[in-house]
């Protein structure tokens, strides 16, 4: 529960996947919050009912109190354009939160700006100030704790985490998402960027998060990063496997996807029994975690592609594969549920 | 070529390979720059033809121009007398070089006494402004790029790659150490020290390191950091093998040693041959690394079981294992350019 009222500020990419990652998840599930989304070129429209305005004024009249960064670029810095929206928004009252590498507290002039309007800035991926080495309270944390990891980046493992615990929480678990990035923060309302964080204390932040995640609850979601064999991002997704301490993994592939996507080596992406084996023996020596599913993100292809690479990955696999968005979490859940019971936890 | 003239402050712990691991290393591997190391406690004594001194006044008759932090403690903080021991060298105009985590910068009053005698306050662990992500600009290093694993942090992986690049060197090798971590920039007076660098930026930073060593030589001695299964330090480990995309290993371990050290988890280590199949396995897609041979820290044990832990070691690998400190790093170098000719570069 929350009286955030998000405007999302999403202008020129509100429609596309990746730049408006952010947008797009918190419109997806924390809907709730959101009271309207800024893109001028598509002012007038609405989506899931929420009214699409083209200026920050024109956002006023639906009573946002909160601006979002709904954007993610490459580089993480703000296009141009971008620093005068901040301002319209600070000036009109709202505060704003940002998941960009580059602070709003870097932005000349708005942070005097913010405190003469009495508005908060705040940046999503600022790590917590205390953070240090992890110390092992992760093997000690009390829930079963589930880790998202994948063949690549922005391949749906956040996605599928949400609705894993979306699914869970229907059911009546004690559920609970665990955000380990700055959508999953701006969904969540709390958590750590956990490749903003010093690499020293990698582990120790996302056992932080873990230690946290299971006061909240007794089966926790963990938000994956990166992927094992990913030539940019490997550090960081290793880091959270140790530093999470996982009793099982839920393993995130795009069905069609060959090589590492914005990586200029165009890296291959190996396959997922490879992928498999390679989590296993990665593992905490003292907490071995097994895969129990397979999440296909199958967005690209048609439903009957869709059912087929289902099939295709259970077989190669051994193990129960499905697209959560598509055709719901019931089955992934479920497996993890079944592994969970079989003595993981 | 450097006018560094050093004082090592070590008090307490000058004898400690843990603790002093920095002043031992530079005491070993830049013995021409040190002109006296402070320790109280050993006031008088020498070593390796270096006076040690109780204070740092004691220590001027020396002619030092720079004192070193010659200490690293787990927390990464300056014990309390430890800030007026740094004021007193300011004082008397020495420059201070230190790893630490903790900042010069952030001593009370020390950049202003710093500023008032006109020396300079050095943080070696203070990553580059301008890091950014990897580019894939380490496949196009031209350079046979030799990285130094280990079982475990504090194994002897900085000294078997300053030891394999000395032997490479006497061979009239263009050979280049690149240091990682703090002990390393203070020997090499380059580098970047990686587990102080933001996780997104890890590989960036590994990938400029050997960027730069390429210029300065073709055969890079990269000093390893953590191990791929360390609880805490894993994520810099593998961010590093990613980002320095190197042709070879040179595996690391200490004979005797089971357990992860500075664990709380008291971690197991695995075997040689399970280390050796997960780092080939864990290489880039696109630059397939070989362990190329095992260097063995024997230091714990007598010269006899040394030698049986030599050849234990190289029957269960296949490879080429010695112990480069004790008996030289020429059977390892040999094995190292074996490989390197075999077509590994």
């Amino acid at each position: 529960v929350s009286d955030k009222k998000y405007l999302i500020l999403a202008e020129e990419f509100s429609h596309d996947p990746h730049y408006a990652k952010t947008a797009r998840g918190v419109m997806r599930y924390r809907r709730d919050s959101v009271v309207a989304m800024l893109d001028s070129r598509r002012a007038g429209e609405s989506e899931d009912g929420v009214p699409i305005v083209a200026t920050v004024d024109d956002a006023l009249a639906f009573g946002p109190n909160t601006a979002l960064v709904g954007v993610v670029t490459q580089g993480g810095h703000f296009p141009g354009d971008w620093q005068e929206l901040l301002k319209r928004c600070v000036t009109k009252g709202l505060a704003v939160e940002n998941g960009l590498h580059v602070r709003l507290h870097d932005i000349p002039g708005l942070a005097d700006l913010a405190e003469e309007h009495g508005v908060e800035l705040r940046d999503l991926r600022e790590p917590p100030g205390d953070l240090s080495t992890a110390t092992g309270a992760n093997l000690e944390a009390d829930a079963t704790i589930v880790l998202t990891v994948g063949s690549d980046c922005a391949i749906g493992k956040m996605t599928a985490t949400c609705e894993l615990d979306l699914e869970a929480r229907k059911r009546g678990l004690r559920s609970v998402f665990v955000p380990t990035g700055q959508t999953g923060i701006a969904i969540a309302g709390w958590g750590i960027s956990v490749d903003a964080v010093v690499s020293d204390f990698l582990a120790g932040a996302a056992e932080r998060l873990v230690v946290e995640g299971a006061a909240k609850g007794d089966l926790l979601w963990v938000e994956g990063q990166g992927a094992i064999l990913h030539p940019i991002y490997s550090g960081v997704t290793v880091g959270l496997i140790h530093g999470s301490a996982p009793h099982l993994y839920v393993l995130c592939h795009e069905v069609g996807r060959t090589v590492v996507e914005g990586d200029p080596t165009a890296s291959p992406i190996v396959s997922l029994s490879e992928l498999i084996d390679l989590h296993e023996r990665m593992s905490l020596k003292l907490r071995p975690a097994r895969v129990a599913a397979i999440a296909l993100n199958t967005s690209s292809v048609s439903e009957e592609e869709a059912r087929s690479a289902i099939t295709a990955a259970e077989e190669e696999t051994g193990l129960p594969a499905d697209d959560p968005v598509r055709f719901g979490a019931g089955k992934l859940l479920d497996a993890v549920l079944r592994r969970r019971l079989g003595g993981a936890a």
